[in-house]
């Protein structure tokens, strides 16, 4: 999605983040990461993409320390990706992803996927709460504030003139 | 970022959330929308992009009823863009995406930007939790089930057989 040179100055949490998983394709190879689909070829056949480009994602991703590769079998050589602490931490990206998806996008026939809470068993859907009080998080109940690392630049000239009050 | 050609046939909310708000710049565009950059002028200035991407980025996401344009002036009319209730409703994806740079991507200079949760007053962040029973829902206490709306084909071509079990 994001051409490195466009995006990645842009002093901004959303900007950064959809430097590592926002290229086309990333989402859904970090889906099948997570579901067990780690082989290369077998993300290659579940998505139907080119070689180069899961190649090419593939990298980004280990650059970005995302996922790292372990060889599950010599002569020849074939790797397994298998995502770090840091990449496993987008599952709350990817959950949010789906539960929007579900709830607009499913239509009649229901979503595709259903995601089961192991402590509860059965199947549920995501939620953002606030960490301090963990009431849920909407649009209607926030606003930003200047953090410590906001600059106004390319990407941000007019924003931060929206901050620290009611969107 | 995504080609509809490429990724709407695929059934899967991830990819089909992706066709909505995957596309290059449009979730910095919902961004501004969140904090209030509203009118088309102000949104290409703080982001430095071109009129034409952004008059076809604002076009597909009132096509999908994400936004709805509302004139603020006649003589020549202006607009502004105002999320519907769907929209809104990405709040929860953005959030996470800015959790999670913030968390990994801030640097030692710290976020760009603080949520603050009207509620509580302060800076917080974004928990995803299970809807049912309230606690965090992480890669490592979720798998994934078919769904009833779960189909095989191009993007889910082998995934289905990693479902209802431990990723």
């Amino acid at each position: 999605m994001v051409s490195k040179a466009a995006m990645s100055d842009i002093v901004c949490s959303i900007a950064r983040t959809l430097d590592v998983v926002g290229e086309r394709w990333t989402p859904l190879i970090l889906r099948d990461l997570f579901v067990g689909v780690n082989r290369f070829e077998d993300i290659r056949r579940d998505l139907g993409i080119a070689s180069n480009v899961l190649t090419a994602r593939l990298d980004a991703l280990r650059q970005y320390g995302i996922v790292e590769a372990r060889a599950y079998q010599t002569n020849p050589v074939r790797h397994e990706y298998v995502l770090t602490e840091q990449g496993r931490d987008l599952y709350p990206v990817l959950t949010m992803l789906i539960s929007w998806g579900d709830k607009w996008l499913a239509g009649s026939t229901g979503p595709p996927a259903l995601v089961v809470h192991r402590d509860c068993g059965q199947p549920t859907s995501g939620v953002v709460v606030c960490r301090d009080c963990g009431a849920p998080l909407t649009a209607d109940n926030v606003y930003w504030r200047h953090g410590p690392g906001a600059r106004r630049g390319p990407g941000t000239m007019l924003i931060g003139d929206h901050l620290e009050s009611a969107p």
